[in-house]
């Protein structure tokens, strides 16, 4: 078999649910982001539906075009999952059971106290020759096919849960091996800054640098840097990377940067937590949980989170929270004060050493004039200090923008008071 | 020109940017349903770079296989936008300026107070004969071309924010008189059961139908049956599929059905509860604020959610919900009795008619030998009542897995048993 280097790949994604736009096609960027960083250029992104002859079709010719071809879906139990059986037909290679596989599937239906049904077993038959990648996510293994040319086949499962996984873990080092070059990206996180501003905040030959590059993306709250180096090894690309981000770090986006390589602001604020053996708790009105349920997001929280309080009426924040209710009626319950009680309710009734709160008007209801749908007040307490904020997003923005958006500058003001 | 009607169709996206994994193709998702919903059965979604030449080749191959292809991006102000000028080439037609549009283009950045650089004259371009559909919310109008045989293209911007409205309001009805079907669809919502075992319960000639369509698809902790029908019109479609969901409420998946076109348990849970004028509080362990989060999510949710505590730490279950500690010693802190005790905690501590409690273990540290990781109790306390039970998922899952479907099942709980 010819172990010839891989530099250009396709993706074709499988599935009538796709076709009929009943799911966004998140594999297709996952899949090309990944192949990027492998340094093998995606020619083309196709979805088909669940139809063997179009899909041979498909398989054919990009199979002519490119160097690999990375499909997603159709290696299910079910009639219409027909992935694996084409491209057997397509390599002309017959279909046969993989011992191992099904020892794992029925493995797995023993673990978890559910019945395996005949049509499960069809998950383990496997064209002659492959390469199996188990699935320790689901039930259907991943495969790959090489043809006598070198040309190249992976098979992945379907959901995204699976698929990630097992690229991540195991495909990855299986094409590795026939990459030349590869890519490697570091992430700047930066909050309390625009993506324009980031941008003219920034010389013009670092924007225009092609190696590494340097690019931005918005998430709601949020902009992160991705710088990419393109190497013969991971250390050379690393080393490259570094170099850009000093000389970030030099220029006036400097003081917005939370963290680099780091997942989220959350896991951010608990790093910061664990480092100095401190608790927190949250007490939330229009985030309604999110703020506590991100921080519990992330494993080993348990060590720093001891709970929160979701005091959506107002009754709550004095029953719970303990909140004067002399207080909520003259201040408003949505205004600076009453986040501010919350905050030190929850440090007093949960006993830590950081509280966050919140509390606002998401929307689409609600509102006064002072205080129109989009204003959150954000207080974060400690023993000694305890502060708070306004946030005010614009009119337009949905319930569920104003709600995350709220969440990660909560979030990002505790980080920014421990890091003080 | 033949007015020829319109039965099939191809997307076709443009931009590099979706090639290397920047951007999650939305665009293709959207156009898919909304082809769908006019009869217009999506054979194809592809993916191509800023490159004229491979746009076309794909343009002519696609206009072979189908009646109608609609592409996205490619019609900016800058060098690499081209779709336009691609289109021009293979359908023989001449470049040639849109008075309307420059006019309209000039007023939008009269307008914006921005000045207008000469790349966006360009914009204003049009291939000559092409229907142009005004851009209201950009400054790239969509065009559509019809071929001597029939055969149509619609050319959309990129943004979704433009691609949206415009298709939706003057893209749809321009098709709409080229169709001479309409497909309808209605979702069977369904928990408690997995995707085999819902195929398995289900009658081969229901599965097999083509007139409507049976299509299940799963996600943590549900499975969704989607019914599509077509017809002449919506009525005559929607009586198409409700036939089919009375034969399915006759089937053993009868007693798992939590809904019908119901966008999320949560809302199946708060519309249950609105009925009833019942307000409803969470008491969460392992779930960390998931569920108060999926409650508040919902618009409209302050009417029935009080609130809910957060109780990470086994000394605030005892602090803020009262759970007695020698409780906690006897049963451990992860045990039907403690999910129950908590329950009630909520319901006294907040005052309310409802109270969903969970504690577990998500991993992927803690466990037991008896309760491994993945192992969830959940209780529902009501005034009169409490229940629980013990949720065991396989340990192989991750911690949002665990977490999402823990909660999902803690919701439809509740749900079920105010049905009761």
């Amino acid at each position: 078999m010819k172990q010839s280097v891989i530099r250009s790949a396709e993706i074709l994604c499988v599935g009538t649910e796709l076709l009929i736009g009943d799911i966004v096609n998140t594999n297709a960027a996952y899949l090309s982001r990944r192949l990027a960083a492998l340094g093998i250029g995606v020619y083309r992104q196709s979805v088909v539906g669940d139809n063997s002859k179009r899909l041979a079709e498909d398989l054919r010719s990009a199979l002519d075009r490119v160097d690999l071809v990375v499909t997603s879906g159709g290696l299910g139990p079910t009639y219409d999952d027909l992935t694996k059986e084409t491209a057997a037909a397509v390599f002309g290679r017959e279909m046969t059971l993989h011992e191992a596989s099904l020892a794992r599937i029925e493995r797995y239906f023993a673990e978890s106290g559910r019945v395996m049904t005949d049509n499960n077993r069809k998950q383990a038959m496997m064209p002659e020759g492959a390469a199996v990648f188990p699935n320790d996510y689901g039930t259907a293994p991943a495969l790959a096919l090489v043809r006598e040319d070198g040309k190249t086949l992976v098979m992945l499962p379907g959901p995204p849960r699976e698929l990630e996984p097992i690229f991540r873990e195991q495909v990855e080092p299986f094409l590795h091996e026939r990459c030349d070059a590869i890519l490697f990206s570091r992430n700047i996180h930066i909050a309390g800054l625009g993506e324009s501003a980031v941008e003219n905040a920034l010389p013009k030959e670092l924007l225009d640098s092609t190696n590494p590059t340097l690019a931005p993306y918005c998430t709601a709250g949020e902009v992160r840097l991705r710088v990419t180096a393109k190497a013969r090894d991971e250390q050379g690309a690393k080393a490259l990377c570094d170099a850009m981000i000093d000389r970030i770090q030099a220029t006036a986006v400097a003081p917005y940067i939370y963290g680099i390589d780091i997942p989220s602001p959350e896991a951010a604020l608990l790093a910061a937590l664990q480092e100095r053996c401190l608790t927190v708790a949250t007490a939330e009105s229009c985030t309604g949980g999110l703020i506590a349920k991100r921080l519990t997001d992330v494993a080993g929280c348990s060590a720093v989170v001891a709970g929160g309080a979701v005091t959506y009426q107002t009754r709550e924040k004095t029953a719970i929270l303990g909140v004067p209710s002399e207080l909520i009626e003259r201040c408003s319950v949505v205004s600076a004060e009453v986040a501010e009680a919350m905050a030190r309710g929850a440090l007093d009734r949960f006993a830590t050493d950081l509280a966050i709160a919140t509390t606002g008007y998401a929307g689409p209801g609600g509102g006064t004039e002072r205080d129109p749908v989009g204003t959150v007040y954000i207080a974060v307490a400690t023993r000694d200090t305890v502060q708070s904020r306004r946030l005010s997003l614009s009119p337009g923005r949905d319930r569920a923008y104003i709600r995350t958006v709220a969440a990660t500058n909560a979030i990002l003001d505790a980080w920014r008071l421990l890091k003080k």
